[in-house]
């Protein structure tokens, strides 16, 4: 094989009480990108269409991946790489961690499969150190595994794959405005209540629990953040009329997607998840925001190959 | 159904990681209790043998609980509790909560099973609250309802029955010092980092998906309390060198049960946790703290029923 087409999906980190460590993978929105082989060694960025990004590998997070990537696994072919970006930055959605998995999960496929999905994750999150100073595996763990991912810690990864109920459906919204995850950041406190963590980790093991056993009511009862929403929300427009909206129409749940300003529900079903998003649309076109909704089952594949040569 | 005697086993709560929401159950050490019906109403305590406790039905966890039982079932009949104390008081496994779990699951007997065993948690919970000034149900969901649960939280509490791996084993040892509720609890710092907090979530989710899936290494790595552990390692004689010793014969974790001032570890097979109970006496031994080690498989029934009249 010479050349890979792939379809890199966007993600959710942040999934309430999973702060920092649950991501899950969306399946109809997504990045497009061709890696190629190349007699010239090492990485080059050939072409980026849909956003304005940076061409220099070392500046792209696509290029800063795959160079991870070849400074463990010793090669004298080289990688080219095309991205078609659809998902966009800073929308909340892991549009970093798609060039980032896409990228070493194309040239991992080219070699032949020197490494495993669990092992391709720590290349990748260089990548996401570029993007936002560190490299979390929250949103490259769900595209490479696919399904719901549990990230134990950043440094050297744990990634657990759980279950994914059947029915579960997500519904995405992006209120285009800009957020910068420097400011997401910001406004997170540093130390918090034993009492708040004690109920977000009870509730962070039974929604654990409620992927295992299909249990959409613990789902729906678990899904709660009380740590770092309240802080994100108010960066948010509108956030609490979507919050209510959704649960108004019988969603699972539904909290800030990565550090925003995109928000995301869980249902159980279509129905209800496409009657989510008209509610989302509602709130937004009635304080005049630009938005753009996604409905999606969970993914529980991840990247998909398009095309091979 | 006239009596009932049966066997109310101690339990391990606060597991590591797991602090304020997880405990199992414990199978060879416990109380006997007899329970039996009286045609005077109310509820009294005619005999306690083993611990000097008080017998007054509203200064007894186990009557309080059973009150608090009648309270929500009315009923022409009264009911005796005589209780077998084996369970030490204050050692950190349980005590008051067998007593208190024991009355009304023997009395919801008797009275033809009224409610379920998930409903009996919220009466045992009020002999808690005597015990300790704090409803919580952390130690009689596991007595009650057998095996691994999650309490989500204390005050209508979401209890989640979790499966247990067949292989796992516990070690518990209970040196012989007296430490209060109050003083464990003093030491407890009332506001902790969100890196920790991050942290100890992410190792409750693993360990609760390794709880699912059997695998006892994920178990292992997850067995970590980065948050309550090193405030109240302190108050206990010798816990780093009882938990190095752990480490070294091989259990998956150790860590404080309860409040301690007993240790428990939790090892795969009965051999290892055999070598860690040895290990344990050898640590005490040197510095001269009397104590007594029990080595349990999980008991996933909970209370058993010893006879009935």
């Amino acid at each position: 094989m010479k050349e890979i087409r792939i379809f890199v999906p966007a993600s959710v980190a942040n999934v309430s009480c999973g702060f920092d460590v649950l991501g899950f993978c969306l399946a109809p929105v997504g990045d497009e990108m061709v890696i190629r082989k190349s007699s010239e060694p090492g990485i080059r960025i050939t072409k980026i269409e849909g956003q304005d990004l940076p061409m220099e590998v070392d500046n792209n997070v696509a290029g800063v991946a795959a160079k991870a990537l070849l400074e463990a696994y010793e090669t004298a072919v080289g990688f080219e790489i095309e991205i078609y970006k659809h998902i966009k930055p800073g929308s909340g959605i892991g549009s970093s961690a798609a060039s980032a998995a896409g990228a070493v999960y194309g040239i991992n496929k080219l070699l032949g499969e020197p490494f495993d999905p669990k092992s391709l994750i720590r290349f990748a999150m260089q990548g996401e150190k570029l993007a936002s100073g560190s490299p979390h595996a929250d949103n490259v763990a769900p595209v490479l595994l696919g399904g719901f991912t549990l990230v134990r810690c950043s440094d050297g990864p744990d990634v657990i794959k759980l279950p994914v109920p059947d029915e579960l459906v997500a519904t995405v919204v992006h209120p285009k405005i800009e957020l910068k995850t420097a400011h997401a950041r910001s406004v997170l406190k540093q130390q918090i209540s034993l009492k708040d963590a004690i109920s977000q980790w009870g509730n962070l093991a039974g929604l654990v629990s409620g992927l295992y056993e299909n249990d959409y009511d613990r789902i729906s009862r678990c899904l709660v953040d009380k740590i770092v929403e309240p802080s994100r929300a108010l960066l948010i427009p509108a956030f609490s009329e979507l919050k209510e909206a959704a649960a108004e129409v019988g969603a699972l749940g539904c909290g800030i997607s990565g550090s925003g300003p995109s928000v995301y529900a869980l249902s159980r079903g279509m129905t209800t998840a496409e009657e989510v998003a008209q509610k989302f649309s509602e709130v937004l076109s009635g304080i005049d925001i630009s938005f753009e909704t996604h409905i999606s089952p969970i993914n529980t594949v991840g990247i998909r190959i398009l095309e091979e040569k």
